[in-house]
């Protein structure tokens, strides 16, 4: 049997334009030789479409276009929508041939936890369905899944055993998945075991695209009944693989390097930001510092060099090589290039706000004045243009708080957001090694870390130590005890983790930030601001 | 049988503290006569505790001060917090006696849906539970409920019944009920139903305080197996009432103006957003309109007069009643007033971004320029005085984004984010009347509104059409169409639920507000900001 897996990458909301990408996919399958074209989970309506869900309107058009789409079929097809029944809602997997829906499988297993919320909005399965087709002359049993429906483990329950069951030949899962820097050996090596376990092909058809903070991103994998791998669609494009199942040369997995796969990452998460918000133009802050100058590599390997501004705002104490670094990285990346010195207007607001404001006394008050000034020429700029302003902040900074609310937190979009400082120094090498040329200029490499607001001040932390303790708080949820004991110092691990617990306020204010770890601020960590759990303490 | 109602305010994750706070009302009670002493759900961690609860260290401290409050009691104590019981959690009940745990019930319904995300982190309950108490030398047996176990019709089931049927001579429900503006009787409607029908005395405990967005007014409610009303908690502050049940007077609901629960609501959240912070100060940016106004006279209940601060900071574009006005009201209120013209610093931003900024041309770009210059001046402030800068934008403003972000929308806290421009005057003509003097100087309730940015503006719509209009589609979460059914103007609604969706980028980086409708904007209403959907095109 030849199966058409349409990796696509819908909108959320779009149903119109969905439908049509589905359809248009669907065409070139059939045309290609599927014999079986496969969707991902809620093609239709995007993932997650959220509070949507909550709108009758918008299930109802969307129950329409699937309707639609059905009429269209001859060649069965399998696709993710929703499903309202006896008012309650399923996200379902909908089995269409020959201008019907001929059968639904109700998702059995409702993630909600880190950035799933689909107990919100979706009563839970209770049947695995296995569905009888038609195929050149053959039945065939086609068991069906959606995407949690994989991690079965978690929920001590066997459903690719349960389809095996009652009869299945293959097992189709079909995934909005999004991508974490281990998630694809973490699902292939489910799969496989699952196709081992139960002796049947196993096809999972994944989501890509980005939508706010998630980037799926595709990869979609069919292993054989023997745990071979037979195929696999393009990590972060649009694929269509058509694929037979009778297929039995293996495929190896594509070692891709962590730094690689990030950075790609980020790419897909801006590219569909600005494409599917409208926006194409970008502006970026550049200091001359590592973060921006990264932030600036994924922006023009997104949109193009003409589409990416780089504008240098440099006080009093901003070193000469925050100036020319940024100029060298603009030039190296051939993005226009401004500088607007701000110190006329610093010099203004120290002269309307004496004496609140103490320039022979530099505090933060002092220091967070220059950021804010650099966040409004930004906005100005954007708001003057349509360039959206791209927040540079990485992971550590936003997890201590060492950060200008509205000011270099500034953004319609986080792009490093989700990178340890740790990572951003990786990808930046691995970038410059890998193109064969210091993109990245070597000294925003190699100089200490400095926020420049005030004169020879360096990044209070020291970043190899702290990053990845923070990693260890943040992405691995260790709890600040279990580091202590581990070795860490009492005390930096104390004045972290309640650094952690203090910038909640920030961050809840950031700009949505690109999600690439297992857990990122945002939607999928949900922590009060009014706070008062220190586990350190006795209090 | 004599009963304990302790209406407390607890803080999220301050185990210890809560625990004192729990004792003491415990203490209190008995020597007032309690036979058995309640207390709201979840009272011991704070509601709601969110990703704490993920937190294993969290849990075991929780369970441990449990222990000892259960160590130190006599009387019976019916008490809200958490069980880890076969590594699943539960959001419980407990009784504790003799300086003893000696039963819980675990919550069987759990909201998850606008604020609320039980199955996130709970396991449902599967039995109503009851448990025999000897209170002076009788058998008392008590039914618990927490919260939600109220609203079972919305779940198709009868849990009163239940407990009923399983021998319960009276019902106890602790709760974490948040204020909205109808829920007082929507709470005691549903309880007077329910004693009615299983003539049952019900005990209806909630909490009281502020959490973030959310805030609990208390306003504890019990029933006599009759249908009446014996005792009522007060609303927005901690009780300790000592109830009877075999009181038969009946007391009646206090009849309160929407406009004062609103506004003492806010006062409330206001409050405990800045002592459980750690604040005690705020700086308002004062334009001599109603919102600004209406939010200082917030500040001053809440804070007292000295702890307020108001800044006007006109340019040249402000009319001479915006800064009359702003001081009259400072005056009124008798808080701190300053100046800070913002000329000097617009002009330096205009000619140091020539060409970018366009003074004889004034778009947007210009406009929000002075705004985030006002914005960066009080967070400046707020920087060197450790003051907690208010937002004053209102709910119709945040609807339809005439707003500035990283200008006006600046602040730790937006007061009345959740109030429609309709409510905002109606609340402030209250406070005039009431209080018997025009705190809120006249004119700023009568002048048109204007954002005073550009010569001669004034507010681009009509709030007496677009006020109800946005409150209908966000509050009744009525459809577009519907509305256009209902005879409002397509092109106008059309216009309002486009801006809406668009806006939804400003209002992810909005100060956290505080919650006061059924549906505020905020961790209850989730909606993507890329979204495609609009209901009134074919898209």
């Amino acid at each position: 049997m030849k199966i058409g897996i349409c990796q696509i990458n819908p909108t959320v909301g779009a149903i119109n334009k969905n439908k049509q990408l589905i359809l248009e996919n669907y065409n070139k399958s059939i045309s290609l030789g599927a014999e079986l074209v496969v969707f991902p989970e809620l093609a239709l309506t995007g993932y997650p479409p959220q509070d949507l869900l909550l709108r009758e309107q918008f299930l109802k058009r969307t129950a329409n276009a699937l309707d639609e789409i059905a009429k269209h079929t001859s060649t069965p097809m399998v696709l993710g929508s929703t499903l309202v029944d006896n008012s309650d809602l399923f996200n379902c997997s909908f089995l269409c041939e020959n201008g019907k829906i001929v059968g639904y499988y109700k998702k059995i297993l409702l993630p909600t936890y880190d950035v799933f919320d689909e107990d919100r909005y979706f009563k839970s399965g209770s049947e695995p369905s296995v569905f009888e087709l038609a195929i050149s002359g053959q039945t065939k049993r086609i068991g069906l899944q959606i995407c949690e429906d994989l991690w079965d483990h978690n929920y001590s329950k066997d459903l690719a055993e349960s389809i095996k069951e009652i009869g299945a030949d293959i097992i189709i899962n079909i995934s909005a998945s999004p991508f974490g820097d281990d998630r694809l050996i973490e699902r292939s090596n489910l799969i496989k075991a699952k196709a081992q376990k139960t002796r049947l092909p196993f096809v999972y058809c994944n989501m890509v695209g980005s939508q706010d903070e998630l980037i799926f991103d595709g990869q979609s994998l069919v292993y054989g009944p023997d745990g071979n791998l037979i195929a696999k669609g393009k990590a972060f494009e649009e694929d269509l693989l058509i694929v037979d199942l009778k297929e039995t040369n293996q495929i190896n997995l594509p070692r891709t390097k962590r730094e690689e796969s990030l950075y790609k990452a980020l790419i897909l998460g801006v590219k569909d930001y600005f494409s599917k918000t409208g926006h194409h133009q970008a502006v970026i802050g550049l200091s001359g510092g590592i973060d921006s100058s990264l932030t600036a590599c994924i922006a023009v390997e997104a949109l193009g060099k003409n589409n990416v501004y780089g504008i240098s705002m440099p006080s009093k104490f901003s070193s000469s090589h925050s100036m020319s670094d940024a100029q060298a990285l603009a030039g190296n990346l051939g993005i226009d290039f401004r500088e607007i010195p701000i110190n006329s207007i610093v010099e203004s607001f120290e002269a309307l706000m004496t004496p609140d404001l103490d320039t022979n006394n530099i505090g933060v008050a002092e220091e967070n004045i220059q950021s804010r000034i650099r966040g409004n020429i930004l906005m100005a700029l954007s708001n003057k243009h349509g360039w959206l302003v791209l927040s540079t902040g990485n992971k550590t900074e936003m997890a201590i708080g060492y950060c200008t609310l509205y000011g270099d937190m500034n953004g319609g979009l986080s792009v490093i957001s989700d990178l340890s400082k740790e990572d951003v120094y990786k990808i930046s090498k691995w970038l410059n090694t890998s193109s064969g040329k210091n993109i990245i200029p070597k000294n925003s490499i190699t100089k200490p870390p400095s926020a420049e607001l005030r004169p020879d001040q360096v990044d209070p932390f020291d970043y190899d130590i702290v990053s990845p303790l923070i990693s260890a708080l943040i992405d691995n949820e260790k709890s600040p005890s279990e580091l202590v004991k581990n070795g860490a110092d009492l005390d930096l691990v104390k004045n972290i983790s309640k650094r952690i617990t203090l910038n909640e306020y920030k961050r809840r204010q950031a700009a949505p930030g690109l999600r690439v770890s297992s857990k990122a601020f945002g939607m999928g960590r949900r922590i009060p601001i009014v706070n008062k759990y220190d586990e350190l303490s006795n209090e």
